[in-house]
């Protein structure tokens, strides 16, 4: 790029040959065509750094491109484009940080690593006057970053609620849809390849709690990392939890949610937080089924967007992956780079206990006269104002269902706590978030 | 652009202040601040054509911004970004022209334009090295030009459906919903403003195929027309055909399609077209209700996704505009421009009797023995497969519901009229295209 010659062709390095990155170097391949036609130049592959020469792979790698010294690779003369699909923090961050640092413009999906030390990255991509483009870290195939960062930059973007992880959306749809248990869905997508043997860093929210601080950060051009996004799994929602949620005519989905929320000060903030939530079954994200993924947006403007499809697999990711090259390649060729990172408008991160959401709680209580004034004004000692009670009575006992209107998230809580305490209470069965909801 | 200095701001001209042009002058005086940042430099309203100085605005525009020559706005010196919302043919387009050659980059909203002479105007763009851009042209907020342009580029997009036209979504929806026909449906989308005093252009299809035009453009990377897209309405669309629909758990949309098909020689070539049909209700598309807008897109790698909000609208029609507005005002910056035109696949489009689709077809008969192996004989003459036949016995007739696989088109309508001249066939109640299903 410092030459005034306009390159003949660019060169590609693929770290990592996994089921992205197989898919990654397979498309190179066979749209080799096309992406000449769409780049201005042939893009060619420059080699393939693996762990293993000998593994077996999905796709057929020329021997003389493959190589197990990825740094080697990423800083070779001849190499224009890197492609991370390693995964992980290291080594991944170390050569995203040669390749910049040696010229090259790089396409990443690592999620991880962008919740976790984004700053760094893009700090070392403006300095190197480099692209780098990661629209695979956020639900697959789904182009959402890309609208975020460009389609709604005219737009003030309020808020962000995403199913952006296909295991535990799998394990919610089947316990909704069959009635079974946590354990026994989480089975069955083990079964079927929708779940890990080690489910834990879907079914426990880290992975969504990733794509929530990418998520939050382009939405409210602020930083965000993974540290800041309140986390929690699924592996406590039970059969009753999801009757319940049928029961108020809702669903209950593992969202992502970023806000835009006034702090105690009156200035703009930022919520983040992963937890599993009843969504009303009226709503769009209501209808995201199996392992497919969604991501909804409220904006002042534009109103409400969703984007829609499958949300990992090697196929769709690498699809992402290659858009994502295409435009950083023909910025390459312009001698030019898109946007950067977008942190100007420097928001705080609100705790969660200042967040405001809404609970559903069911309770089961003492079938007599005066118990539901008596949890009602448990609610009001901690300023929570009840939305909806429902009673059914059950032989000597009886169960209260109460949807509460918004409060902080602090206030829910301790009312929860106030409840399990009270005398007249047997058992706080269920307690789960509400969102989708205008208040 | 030719000087050496970075410009300290850049001026906006906005062609057309009626509901997209007033909310376009709104975002631009409300968030100046955020623009600012996320350009880099201030952007400035520079002047607002109007028709009529003194008309009734949604917005206050400052009497010294307003003028009546359009063409002198966008020819003057200090004007580098042009937003055209007037709408139509001319003067629209030598406005455009005449801002292009001027130096300006070019942000429009304008469907039929674009549709029934893009290339002029992208010839125009490439030629002046400008940016022309369009993401609000079609769906409204919904972004689908962009993933279509850039997400998708290192993919191969093989069909896209869109319900692209919300007041026949709204009708159509009314007419699910309620049982309503077509006329009763149209009054109630007149009053509460979704439908114009004059519905033509709206359910007869013209505004979809303008916009099934410019999707199949970018989609296929090839020149298609309005003129090349197969056009018809919903003003055909019977109560009867509704609830035909409900009956074998589909429902009527208006949809674009898009679609790459091999032509008679084996050659890829582009099919595309406006019509009612049938689409299964587990589709994605058929939950999209009132006048809500979505576009499905098939591809290669990706698999199906899905983009969803609001297609029209002063506000959200404004958030597309300013979208573009940052990306051309950014690139104006740097000195560069984004992707021009791509028609290098210059594939050409397939005539409608060529077209594969399949048809469900409702037919009145007697109701005497072999009636049934009368018409699929009827079927068969003509080449056409039968998925599915339904009877029904209604006194003395028959109802023959009857679903075909995929044919050609033109193979479809004539054992439509081979059916309606036989003598058993006592009506032909209903044709209809079924889409949206796996063959």
């Amino acid at each position: 790029m410092e030459g005034d010659k306009r390159p003949d062709k660019l060169r590609v390095a693929v770290l990592g040959c996994g089921s992205v990155g197989s898919q990654v170097v397979r498309l190179l391949q066979e749209q080799s065509g096309d992406l000449a036609a769409r780049v201005g130049v042939p893009v060619e592959l420059a080699g393939v750094a693996v762990r293993r020469l000998d593994a077996p792979r999905e796709v057929e790698v020329p021997a003389d491109l493959l190589t197990t010294d990825a740094t080697g690779l990423v800083t070779r003369d001849d190499v224009d484009l890197v492609v991370e699909v390693i995964g992980g923090i290291e080594p991944a961050r170390s050569l995203i940080l040669a390749a910049l640092e040696n010229g090259a413009s790089v396409v990443s999906a690592n999620k991880a690593l962008l919740a976790e030390d984004g700053p760094t990255l893009f700090e070392a991509a403006e300095k190197a006057g480099r692209d780098l483009y990661y629209e695979a870290a956020v639900a697959g195939a789904i182009p959402i970053l890309r609208p975020l960062r460009e389609s709604l930059a005219g737009d003030r973007v309020t808020r962000v609620l995403g199913i952006v992880n296909g295991t535990t959306n799998f394990i919610l749809d089947k316990m909704d849809t069959s009635g079974a248990g946590f354990a026994e869905a989480l089975e069955e997508a083990q079964e079927l390849g929708y779940a890990e043997a080690d489910p834990t860093a879907d079914v426990e929210g880290f992975d969504a709690a990733a794509k929530a601080a990418i998520l939050a950060s382009l939405a409210f051009h602020s930083r965000v990392t993974a540290s800041d996004v309140h986390r929690e799994g699924i592996s406590e929602v039970t059969a009753a939890d999801v009757q319940s949620a049928r029961d108020m005519g809702a669903v209950v989905k593992l969202l992502a949610i970023c806000e835009l929320r006034a702090d105690d000060r009156g200035e703009e903030a930022v919520a983040v937080r992963v937890h599993p939530a009843m969504i009303p079954r009226s709503h769009p994200l209501a209808s995201v089924r199996e392992a497919y993924n969604a991501v909804f947006v409220e904006s002042e403007a534009a109103g409400q967007l969703m984007f829609y499809g499958p949300g990992a697999g090697g196929s769709p990711t690498a699809s992402a992956v290659l858009g994502d090259l295409v435009t950083v390649a023909r910025n390459r060729l312009a001698r030019t780079r898109g946007a950067g990172e977008s942190a100007y408008a420097d928001r705080a991160v609100l705790p969660m206990g200042e967040t405001r959401t809404r609970y559903h709680v069911a309770i089961d209580v003492d079938d007599r006269a005066g118990v539901l004034a008596t949890v009602a004004a448990a609610f009001a000692e901690h300023g929570v104002s009840i939305q909806t009670v429902r009673q059914e009575g059950r032989d000597d006992d009886a169960q209260l269902v109460v949807v509460s209107h918004e409060a902080t998230d602090a206030q829910l809580s301790a009312t929860v706590e106030h409840l399990r305490g009270m005398d007249i209470v047997r058992e706080v069965t269920s307690t789960m978030r509400v969102e989708g909801e205008q208040e």
